[in-house]
């Protein structure tokens, strides 16, 4: 067993995967299983070493999660039920992923968030991760996901996959993040109602923030943000000089290109 | 939110149920759903505050671990693969016993063994108990299980739901302990082999540490060690002076009744 600093050593590449290229974030509980097995495909190929996976929650646990308000905390006592549904309809989605992974031979596990994060106002406050850095050593590849999780201060509330990409980002000092969307990345209007709408290919940071507020992409409800959330929680990681790639997921092999460190279709930011 | 002393306080009740009552252990991945949605029934119907329940992984943990040699830990890269799926079963067990236990209104929330504890040599090391202590302080119902889970010596191990449950019950204070399984308690014979095999309705501590060597009951393949295991990890408890009642969940009612506190057939074994 290596220690602790080696391990932060690493190369860790982060991978996280939009909730709306897994399911139809039209339909409730429905699943795109052909998407998760072409994924699971592209990450089997790629074969990258150190690599966490996230992945969001979409319809699965987005529409319960707004049903019960589950984001916005604890306030009556018939929300525990729907906190209940949100983290089970959870572990359903991923259970799903985590066939296709296991049936692709990627020794992928699951980290339950709820089992072992605690946020206070949202934002994660304590972070139990002797399993994950133990995974990790040993070469599994770590799964999590959006989920709902108990708050310090509001009874509980949702956790997404976006603040804990970037929160494993950071925590691991990882050497760089990849966004699967199901846009080919960031443009400088609507692509789905603005015709001559430009993708851009590279963006430094203080450009992102000055075109933070023409941010077009995932439209679809999100209780956790879409993205320009996934923007604000990204920041400080590109501030620490991670490089982040946003790509279309919901396309063949751009996820696959992004983790082998290929050129790729879709916006890379960097620092400077 | 209580104090942690404030949660040590209260009457917690840890409900074990065997992996040969909710599985068929003749099988590969066979769920008995009936009894689990029995078992979801019992439970609610008898609202038992500070509940924790624990399963086993019958036909679906057992095998696979079995087949990969999960439980003596890791010896080559090759069982890695089999530790992602025992951990992977797993969680589709725990997801079955979940959809079930929403689905009768109960506020159940899983915590993965997995994610928040750690072995040495098949033992509980350390366990991250801060979500577990929360949840119950909120009135959610815990649900934990026998997973494949990492140890600071093996790589990793098998730990079973009997361990679980014991260490649970020690770790809480528990007021008592149930233990469902497939046989009506404890016998001095084998009652599936011996004809007049007499069943014991209340064991000593001493008593049973007589007839220890003489127990029968679940007699299908277990890495975890069968009714022997479960007797060895519930003698702490007992001798802490937590009562174990031991009784047939495959029956119905006998789960409701043990709960609930009436006397019900089954074993009950007490410090003295």
């Amino acid at each position: 067993m290596e220690s602790a600093l080696e391990l932060y050593e690493e190369k860790h590449t982060i991978l996280k995967i939009g909730g709306s290229v897994i399911t139809d974030k039209n339909g409730e509980l429905a699943a795109k299983t052909e998407a998760i097995d072409r994924l699971a495909e592209e990450i089997q190929k790629a074969n990258t070493q150190r690599l966490v996976i996230v992945h969001g929650g979409g319809s699965f646990g987005h529409p319960v999660a707004q049903k019960y308000g589950i984001k916005e905390g604890l306030r009556d006592d018939a929300q525990k039920i729907g906190f209940a549904e949100t983290h089970h309809v959870m572990t359903v989605l991923n259970g799903l992923v985590m066939d296709s992974l296991v049936w692709h031979s990627i020794p992928a596990v699951s980290v339950t968030p709820s089992s072992c994060i605690i946020t206070e106002n949202g934002r994660i406050k304590t972070f139990d991760d002797a399993a994950l850095k133990r995974l990790l050593s040993m070469d599994f590849v770590p799964v999590l996901y959006g989920d709902a999780v108990l708050d310090e201060k509001l009874g509980f509330t949702v956790l997404s996959g976006d603040q804990l990409a970037a929160y494993l980002a950071l925590k691991l000092n990882a050497t760089r993040v990849v966004i699967g969307v199901d846009t080919d990345g960031l443009y400088d209007a609507d692509p789905k109602t603005v015709e001559n709408a430009k993708l851009y290919s590279r963006l430094t940071l203080s450009e992102l923030e000055k075109v933070k507020s023409n941010l077009a992409g995932s439209n679809a409800v999100d209780v956790t943000g879409g993205m320009l959330g996934k923007i604000n929680e990204l920041i400080p990681v590109i501030a620490r000089g991670i490089p982040v790639t946003i790509v279309n997921a919901a396309k063949p092999n751009r996820t696959y290109e992004a983790l082998i460190g290929d050129s790729v279709e879709g916006t890379l930011i960097e620092k400077e």
